[in-house]
């Protein structure tokens, strides 16, 4: 693992870049915020730890009641559960023989879930299961608008229900019912109208499989963009919201009930970035790219200056339009960025650097960086 | 570091994924018919690095005539320089005391140079090095067209030239000479007219400097897009193409002289994904999204199915539209994707996972992956 680019203690000003910068009273805000929505709400979090691969935050998630975390890939919970995270459910298939034996070994260390969507692949796991004495949680997961992976409610859904709760070494746990093209929708009405939506084929799923026996412990969903929705859909009990903890500049966009933009969690995650070339008025050059944030939702947004856009990116360049602006900006100016998708950007790095105020607190490792099979 | 996704002698069904998987007869071929051209053109060759990452592949092509690799970072270069690779430019600006304080050291391992295009950088390097007693080459980038780094040709380039030539502790060794933006221009005319004009602006700075008794030992650009242009220059003499070890969907889309797709240099570089979900008839579900590979070029290509297209790309998963296509495509099933853009795609992973034929031959490890700094 590359080595930090701060030692605690550090001025801010002093730590190296591109640097991946927690602003932990930022931070700290959200988690409370969430905890306290959840605890009023009467559900429970698992919050998604795909968006902060780090123990560290696990353990501060869990500590504010939630019930564990969600990652997306077997490597991943490995990662979390070797650093001592207890509780962690794939809310993803897993898929080939190698994956199912890594599940299996790591349900000896933890309590460990996961997702179905193929009768093939449920009979697989299954196997491993009984070959290893095992006995694991399975939700299948139904499609519920984001058209992505789960079998469609109804028939299908109850025939994989049914194949689960009959096999011994599968324990049917309910359902994952997240609809993830929904958090991006701009309007707060229309955000609650996709939500209702796929709560209602869920909770038709839920009472269809009660009217057979099949009980399901946990309804499992809801992001950062949907969560209150889901919450208060009367079916949904478990609520998987990741990108809370950081925001970024895609969820900042979303709209609230007022049309205007989202402030229920703070931007609390930035690319700590220096201006390594002035070649011309109009220009700066940043020392971070492609390799230092992801835009596959756009561009990041310069946190402390006004009217001044990062315009493009290259692997290792950003460029700043300053025509616009007379803001004073040499070489060797720092500046942070609130990055467009916090998910694959944070997967771009190795550490956070959490500060307070101006000063490094702690450097906690992105444990599960990388961690794609 | 990550495990690799494989083990020596597998075959390349049994891969794990997602994986990074190198063709090695199709990249040898890419080696040497880049070595050949090189030789033929009378010009040297100094690979970018930023592409691979990687000192295995740094040294295959030093063995083949290179006369050493280019970096963006000084981190990259320190990862390479401690995997043995003796010579390495940082083709970049190098900007903070702390960065300059790691290029010295690096400088006593092994011969190291950087690129400078500011007054002050340029004065703070020298001192740094004087404080060390080392001396250190130095390239001076101009802007030939890019708009990204590097000083005007002209005045600007003579007086930070003549800084560099007139600081004991710099050796200056020539001009830095890269238009990045002509890389993509897909019209082979378009793009020669691009590089004649960089190629003009640099003769006439290689030439007022030569009036005034400053020698250009090395005239460095180029990239994949554009290196017979520079080769056949006449002022370019060390050529910084990375790409065509790897080539990717960008760069293929780039015509030749007939307007025909260029073919100069294949595709030797692959994610490999496993189908992990096939919910409907329509769409199959990939097990790589944004965290297996980079979309800021577009979204891969399936290598191995016509009229199959990988239509979005989410976090951990790619959805592959089977609207128009009978292709037999089942949970399980694993394919290759060609990346969109190859540099971004392989700091996503820690391992290239080579095949000859359908068996594992080796596994590189990608030493300077998340190297940002």
């Amino acid at each position: 693992m590359i080595r930090p680019p701060a030692e605690i203690g550090m001025q801010l000003a002093d730590v190296d870049t591109p640097a991946l910068i927690v602003d932990l009273d930022a931070f700290e805000r959200n988690l409370a915020a969430m905890a306290n929505n959840i605890a009023a709400a009467g559900v429970r979090i698992r919050p998604h730890a795909k968006t902060h691969k780090c123990a560290v935050i696990a353990r501060r998630q869990m500590a504010l009641g939630a019930v564990g975390v969600c990652c997306q890939k077997v490597s991943e919970a490995q990662a979390l559960v070797q650093a001592g995270v207890p509780d962690v459910l794939v809310s993803n298939q897993v898929v080939g023989s190698r994956k199912i034996a890594h599940l299996m070994a790591l349900s000896r260390e933890a309590r460990v879930g996961v997702c179905v969507d193929d009768a093939g692949n449920t009979a697989e796991i299954g196997k491993a299961a009984a070959a290893q004495g095992i006995v694991i949680d399975v939700l299948v997961e139904i499609d519920v608008g984001a058209g992505r992976c789960g079998v469609p409610p109804g028939e299908e859904a109850l025939a994989l229900a049914r194949q689960v709760a009959s096999t011994d070494e599968l324990r049917f746990a309910g359902l994952q019912a997240y609809h993830g093209s929904a958090q991006h929708i701009r309007d707060y009405a229309e955000r609650g109208r996709a939500i209702d939506s796929a709560a209602s084929m869920t909770r038709a799923t839920v009472e269809s499989l009660a009217r057979e026996g099949i009980e399901c412990e946990t309804v499992a969903g809801a992001g950062t963009g949907t969560w209150q929705f889901e919450a208060a859909s009367g079916v949904y009990n478990e609520l998987q919201a990741g990108s809370y903890i950081f925001m970024d500049v895609d969820y900042a966009t979303n709209l609230d009930e007022s049309g205007a933009p989202f402030t229920d969690f703070e931007h609390s995650l930035f690319v700590y970035s220096t201006v390594m070339s002035r070649p011309v008025r109009e220009r700066a050059v940043l020392d971070a790219g492609l390799k230092a944030f992801a835009t596959d939702c756009g561009m990041p947004r310069m946190a402390d200056f006004e009217s001044v856009a990062v315009l493009k990116a290259s692997d290792e360049h950003g460029v700043v339009d300053l025509t616009a602006s007379n803001a004073s900006v040499g070489v060797g100016d720092k500046v942070r960025l609130v990055p467009g998708h916090c998910d694959p950007t944070v997967n771009l790095h190795d550490w956070y650097v959490c500060v307070r105020g101006d000063r490094v607190e702690a450097l906690w490792p992105i444990v599960a960086r990388g961690c794609v099979w």
